[in-house]
């Protein structure tokens, strides 16, 4: 039966009725509000079918979700977008606990920025269940809240050894999440790792996976993955729990970007091989190759000992470090055994250390690898240090010119998979692009509410151009947009553009916001006489996308009118990308610069992937410039970062009402960089490490009438892992 | 001229071109997104006028409001609702800062819940400036966010010495606001303070103006304020700046309800004279009188000594106390001098202490006064201690039935201003009621999903009367309306009502939601293996209105799958009047069973006004019970409050998760009574104080085997403030 149905009741009577080789027809149109349950026997041969009427001219959106039961269903041709699942799932492989999907397929369905709006609040998009389904071309894209973005589960017997197949689909851009729980995929739980799951995950395309340090996890014994592309994404496809799964023929392209990694090893009987990784920056657990040391006896929810695994014909060029031995600790003591590593080709980025060597490494035999370029931290014998001419070749990978190596590395007939075979073709991938600038350049005049009415009017990528004089803001400016705010470029002293503002903050970040000021001054004198306003404010909803904020050549002064006068405040469930301060000057503030520290409990949630801060003087400021915190104890995110370079800091941080009592607090920050700065008559910066393996460096600073920096340990003991090397000291009065 | 505009475009139109005895009148119908203008000179005798077609039939929404420039502008008839002022006004009697409005009057508007939606973004709903302007018959209620309701604007000279009345408006029910911030009324500020503003505050009604400690701040002198009624409102008319103010002919009824208090003096030349105060419950700088200790040579924003009061003819009765020195300390060393305070009744509400004394009260006259009931701290020749029949007259007011007496206290004649006489007469005010109850009460019988649909059908004040059996709930219920919950009451064992839950929340609490649940059962075993679970967290939207939670008869167990997981989670900019748990259980919970501790800034916002536990029993609690938070140092606030009574608390807070180390955490509470519990095998309970005067009670209880409490005090330095009283400590290991 052939049923075309035009609304969710017209839906409801042919969904109970189906039938093997009945297809049902959703009009084109918005269907909102939509939860779509099907089930039913189709047969192999006659599968019951949901399609669109046109591929992606079928919209679910608002609160929408499809259920699926029965076997031989076949979906097809949907959007979910402008919405979200009120449950759970998105795409459930399951109509119910006691229904679960069988010989059932999903394709060419699109998941596009379909996630509940509260950062934290969790869901799968897809869910697969049971045994022997397929989700093949579908684009699933934008995920912004927590929880994995594919979810293969095995928690009942009818969903283990599945013999799910998993192939062809864009995994596009998933942004930093900023906990943990950023998952791309992830196939079984700790619970029930010790079972197989039997799934194959090929020929997909990760682009842009940044969500926390896993890409993949794989949580289940004896899957595949096959053929798959991980471009610029950031972590590592993880060999978490489960033995006996293989990973070849996978291009890895880090093209630089921080934090991009292989794979990582753990657990039993698992192979390497033929895979291809170039220009990734990561090292640690998200090296180019980790091979993990394990916890003795290790309990299901740690570290099994790497036993049997087999790494060959591998090619990793251009990349920051191969780390083996890692994690090793007290407890992870259990080196890597009966292994072997053969006929690799291990090239760094740089003529530095390439492999790191973090454990005894003699359970591992190395035969025939060579090392292009870079070294490794001891001599190995069956790693051979050799110059080797490259060229790329047509399937833009890099091979040995010489025929003589032609064994080596990953095969020649390695074939990448394109974006345009994966996921569908009528519906556009995203582009990579700066939030500013690609609009409008407009004309401001000075006066009374001249910016406001310029700012409603522009449109996202607009540039306001200041002219000089005096601005007065009667209404904070809501960003939903990407806005530059410019004043002329500092030729003479003259042409300057101030703004003075008469509500608690000047501007507040919304979704779709992003900011840059430059060649400007703000003047706190007009605003109220409140604790706690800010300059630039996220809004009190919650912010889906992850923004940015820079400033350059700003001057803020006069943030004084009342205590905790901020400059920058990242509110709850808001997530920058990136804060950027450079060549501005900050005075008489009560407040802090900024503050990125809204989380209480400690769940690992923070508000600033990076923060970078050069060639700027803050001076009489009462609180810390910086206040960032990462709680928890997880080691799931890269970030926070911050650094500070080439930049001043005078009277900063002594006001009673400055509880922190420094003048810069990073708490839970995994990369600190504080270089080249100098520090007078402030109060100390405080530096509190945590979990994970957090990168540390306050060097060549001078601190005049400052005490020394404080660092404090929660978690680690042993030496020092902080370098506080080359800082001067003096207590001379300045001047 | 006659204009009937019908659009924005219209009214901007007329409104450029209007003179004297011009009338604009907004045809009837939903106004969105309206800024009004209006400005011109009209004449006495012929004003400019802007009204609606019909009173009450005009409804600015969205983000609208209302500037008033030029002279003799009258507008009316006009209703604020659905939305907030997109700048920090509503209305606004000036049109630009060089603009200020004269002789003009704001007559039968009505504002009802325009509040910006996120709580601590403060405004003012009207703002006085210029001089001899009129605010009457007005109906203001429900505002939510910070900032004073109604404020007299002193900030240039055009505003100074500015003859404005402000009579016969309906102040209703302003809800806590849980910081600094919830004034009704304010005229000037600490800056201007030194200036006169010579301004009339007669016959309004202040119904349940519950905002702050202060229900008027006056900041200025020479102001009057003249028979207004004060009903069940929390708080002080206080006189914080400014001298030779008048309060004459005002009636406070508090009807017992907590924190109710009357007249608090500062300053010089204050006249209280001729007031009527019944029923208040208010102590310290609340109480019915109050005469503070000042400051040597105060500085402008601190407290002018009292001299030169006269307090005279009042009649004080059934109230708590009278505090005279109020507030001395060190730097408060300045006691009353030349001051009076005679022929008033004195009448407390026990025979216990009415009359505080706390410091020298020589500097006070006292003359034939009576006390009716009651005792002073000290014996005071000029308060004689007499029996007196007192009968309620036909004004609802008491009188000594000796017409020997008919001089003392307040006047026969005194006629409380009526809610018919105030505000308008074609919009409702609002009654007093219970969220809960009032609806219809609907049968739900157990299984999946059942609950979930009939909680999307009730409506508000509805009743789920769940049958015995268990519920299992898919989706997050989603609370904006006021919902009982109720299983059968418990007659037998058997009849029980069992709810799990697949979400990481079985409840959100959004806008308008209140939670009753009581003689049910919740397990927290399906929910998701993800830190920061709760069975009931606010929503992460800001929310608007205080809520209620009530647990009766309530077993939680089983919330263990990941750590964190919590009972109640209040978050950011929510608030909750009142948590009451009464007769409950809880067990195996990794989180807390409170948690209401979401500021990081120290701005002195709170999240939970009463928290109330009784007979309940605590077991195996990885974190604190309760993490109740206020930090700041303001003093504006009367909560927290913290209860808990008969209740016994066993092996709780003892998890290396627990970072407080406590097994209830209590920071800057005011108000905290632990009294009748048993602890055992338990964390220590915490106490930090902070600003304020806390009163703070943890006496007769048993602690087995757990440690004492910790007090801190973070500002306060002097003797114990505590009582800790009748505590049984024995390390005997229980069973
Ligand atoms: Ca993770
Ligand atoms: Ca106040």
């Amino acid at each position: 039966e052939q049923y075309l149905v035009k609304n969710q009741a017209e839906y409801n009577d042919a969904a109970k009725k189906l039938v093997a080789g009945d297809v049902v027809t959703l009009a084109n149109g918005e269907w909102q509000d939509f939860e779509i349950k099907i089930s039913g026997k189709g047969t192999k041969a006659k599968p019951i079918i949901l399609t669109s009427q046109d591929p992606g001219k079928v919209l679910l959106t608002g609160q929408s979700n499809l259920r699926i039961g029965g076997e031989y269903i076949l979906v097809s041709g949907l959007v979910f977008k402008n919405g979200y699942s009120p449950t759970g799932e998105v795409i459930s492989f399951r109509r119910s606990k006691d229904d679960l999907a069988r010989n059932s397929r999903v394709t060419e369905v699109v998941i596009d920025h379909f996630s509940k709006p509260d950062r934290y609040d969790d869901d799968y998009w897809v869910a697969m269940y049971g045994k022997n389904n397929r989700f093949d071309h579908n684009h699933l894209v934008g995920k912004t809240n927590k929880g994995v973005t594919f979810a293969v589960r095995l928690d009942s017997k009818e969903s283990q050894e599945n013999g799910h197949r998993i192939d062809h689909n864009y995994f596009g851009p998933r942004p930093v999440l900023g906990s943990n729980g950023g998952e791309t995929l992830r196939i079984g739980t700790s619970h029930y790792s010790m079972f197989n799951s039997n799934t194959l995950v090929e020929n997909n395309y990760f682009d842009r996976c940044d969500g926390e340090v896993e890409i993949i996890s794989s949580k289940s014994g004896n899957n595949i993955y096959r053929g798959n592309v991980f471009d610029q994404s950031r972590g590592a496809l993880v060999f978490r729990h489960g033995d006996g799964t293989l990973v070849e023929n996978n291009v890895f392209l880090g093209r630089g970007k921080a934090h991009t990694g292989g794979i990582r090893v753990i657990n039993r009987n698992q192979t390497v091989r033929n895979n291809y990784m170039e220009g990734l920056d990561g090292t640690g657990f998200v090296s180019a190759l980790t091979v993990m040391n394990g916890v003795p006896n290790s309990p299901v929810n740690r570290y099994v000992q790497v036993d049997g695994a087999v790494i060959e014909n591998n090619t990793i060029i251009d990349s920051k470090r191969i780390t083996l031995g890692a994690g090793a600790d007290e407890e992870r003591s259990a080196a890597p055994v009966n292994s072997r590593l053969s006929n690799n080709i291990l090239g760094g980025s740089s003529e530095g250390n390439l492999v790191d060597i973090d454990a005894d490494i003699s359970g591992i035999k190395f035969t025939n690898n060579i090392l292009v370029k870079g070294k490794a931290a001891q001599p190995i014998a069956g790693i051979k240090r050799q110059a080797v001419a490259m060229t790329r070749g047509e399937n833009g990978l890099v091979y040995p010119e010489d025929p003589a190596l032609a064994k080596m590395g990953a095969s020649r007939d390695l074939k990448p998979v394109t974006l345009d075979q994966v996921g569908v073709s009528w519906y556009p991938k995203p582009k990579n692009d700066d939030p500013f600038g690609g609009g409008k350049t407009v004309e401001v005049s000075p006066g009374e509410d001249s910016l406001t009415e310029a700012f409603v009017a522009a449109k996202n990528g607009d540039t306001l151009s200041l002219a000089s004089g005096h601005y007065i803001v009667n209404r904070v400016m809501a960003l939903d947009k990407a806005i530059t705010l410019q004043g002329p470029a500092k030729q003479t002293g003259a042409s300057i553009v101030s703004i003075s503002f008469a509500r608690p903050n000047l501007f507040e970040i919304k979704e779709g916001g992003n900011l840059k000021l430059s060649n400007l001054k703000i003047i706190g004198d007009l605003a109220p006489d409140s604790v706690g306003n800010s300059v630039i404010r996220t809004t009190s909803y919650p912010i889906q996308s992850n923004f940015e904020i820079r400033l350059e050549d700003v001057t803020v002064t006069n943030l004084s009118v009342n205590k905790s006068f901020n400059v920058i405040s990242l509110g709850k469930s808001s997530m920058a990308d990136r804060v950027t301060i450079k060549d501005s000057i900050f005075d008489k503030i009560s407040g802090s610069i900024i503050q990125a520290a809204a989380e209480t409990e400690d769940y690992g949630q923070y508000n600033a992937d990076y923060v970078d801060i050069s060639d700027t003087t803050f001076r009489n400021i009462d609180s810390a410039i910086a206040n960032i915190y990462r709680g928890g104890r997880d080691e799931s995110t890269f970030g926070p970062h911050f650094t500070m370079r080439d930049s001043t800091v005078e009277n900063v941080g002594k006001s009673a009402n400055n509880s922190s009592g420094a003048s810069i607090v990073l708490h839970g920050v995994q990369y600190n960089d504080i270089t080249d700065n100098r520090f007078i008559d402030s109060a100390p910066l405080k530096i509190i490490q945590t979990v994970g393996t957090p990168e540390t460096k306050v060097a060549d600073n001078k601190f005049e009438n400052t005490p020394a920096p404080v660092v404090e340990e929660l978690n680690y003991q042993g030496a020092s892992r902080v370098d506080l090397s080359d800082n001067i000291f003096s207590n001379a009065v300045s001047k």
